[in-house]
């Protein structure tokens, strides 16, 4: 049997607060340290000076703002966006040595910078993404856990039910949707689309039968 | 949790022989008998007699050939071909009723029905259409195959390797290729594949977040 090779996948994963997402991510690289399912998280730049004990590289790739905006002249930035008066940005040319090698990368961003991205012009962009939101549970589920939790006003819940509102309008833009059911059923289906999408034609070449 | 809304898939599948189609048709008709994974297999319209055993709406629509020959100057197959002086067909009706049931149809086809049907350019059909190859093994173990079994000549084999070199290459016309490396990768592969795209966004209604 023939195998196939591939280009790398970039997966987008967006999710508002209470879909789960960072217990996803700790399983998926759970998953990828055992060795099951090689993936890479793309790293990040910051201006944002490390904090204790964060790695160069690692955490975040730490650039000055000078070059953070020479870089940004360049278009050398997937998304980037400024936060407090700090860049924080997805450089291009990471992204793309991983993805050349074959090698899948998954991004944690939010629907701001994935709409960025998904209106890259660039073809190795277009044919990597994979786009996924996690649906969060009801707007009345997600407010009667704020209620609950009783951490906030009642006016900085309707802040957060607003913002969560108009987060979860984004989805439609997504190729994927998730409903963030269980903890297993959100990382079963996850675990699907990574296999699904590894077997995409667009990105496989089959060295013999390739016309 | 809201649950989404969806509308049905199509699944086309085709294999050239020496992939695995029928074990792996087998195994999912058994989920699907044991209430695990609900689909229905797409019944083909044919005018040749019934065998022994048939049963018409089961193993197949059985049609008069004025009565078939009326349904495609109306248009109403997805495809169809004449073998052997008998037409075989595949009703627009009957898939669209399942489909818009949100019922998902898995249709087994070769790769030359599957092409019209991927050429078909009815938006409900193309929305729905998930096309999937399972790749043999290499021409090389083909044809070590062929050889084994003996029960060809050799200008027979040769014919069969050619023919399989052809449908081989029709691969990359489908959005999903299966390597078929053993039973239970290509049924795993299967299963992510129907999962996945359970999950597009394309064929998604969240009631409460669709702008």
């Amino acid at each position: 049997m023939q195998s196939p090779r591939r280009t790398g996948i970039l997966f987008v994963l967006s999710a508002p607060s209470g879909a789960g997402k960072s217990t996803l991510c700790q399983r998926l690289a759970k998953d990828r340290d055992a060795g099951l399912n090689p993936f890479i998280y793309s790293v990040s730049c910051t201006t944002r000076p490390p904090r204790q004990g964060e790695v160069d590289g690692v955490d975040y790739h730490f650039l000055s703002h000078a070059e953070f905006e020479r870089l940004i002249e360049e278009g050398e930035f997937l998304e980037y966006a400024k936060v407090h008066g700090n860049y924080y940005g997805t450089r291009r040319s990471n992204i793309l040595a991983s993805l050349n090698q074959g090698v899948d990368v998954l991004l944690d961003i939010d629907t701001q910078g994935a709409a960025k991205i998904r209106a890259n012009p660039d073809p190795e962009i277009r044919r990597a993404l994979v786009d996924i939101f996690l649906m969060p549970p009801s707007l009345q589920e997600l407010e009667r856990r704020l209620l609950q939790r009783g951490t906030e006003t009642p006016e900085q819940v309707a802040v957060r039910l607003a913002n969560a509102e108009e987060e979860m309008a984004q989805w439609v833009h997504y190729r994927y949707t998730i409903p963030a059911t269980s903890i297993e059923g959100v990382y079963n289906d996850f675990m699907a689309i990574m296999r699904a999408e590894r077997l995409n034609s667009r990105r496989l070449h089959f060295p013999n039968h390739t016309p």
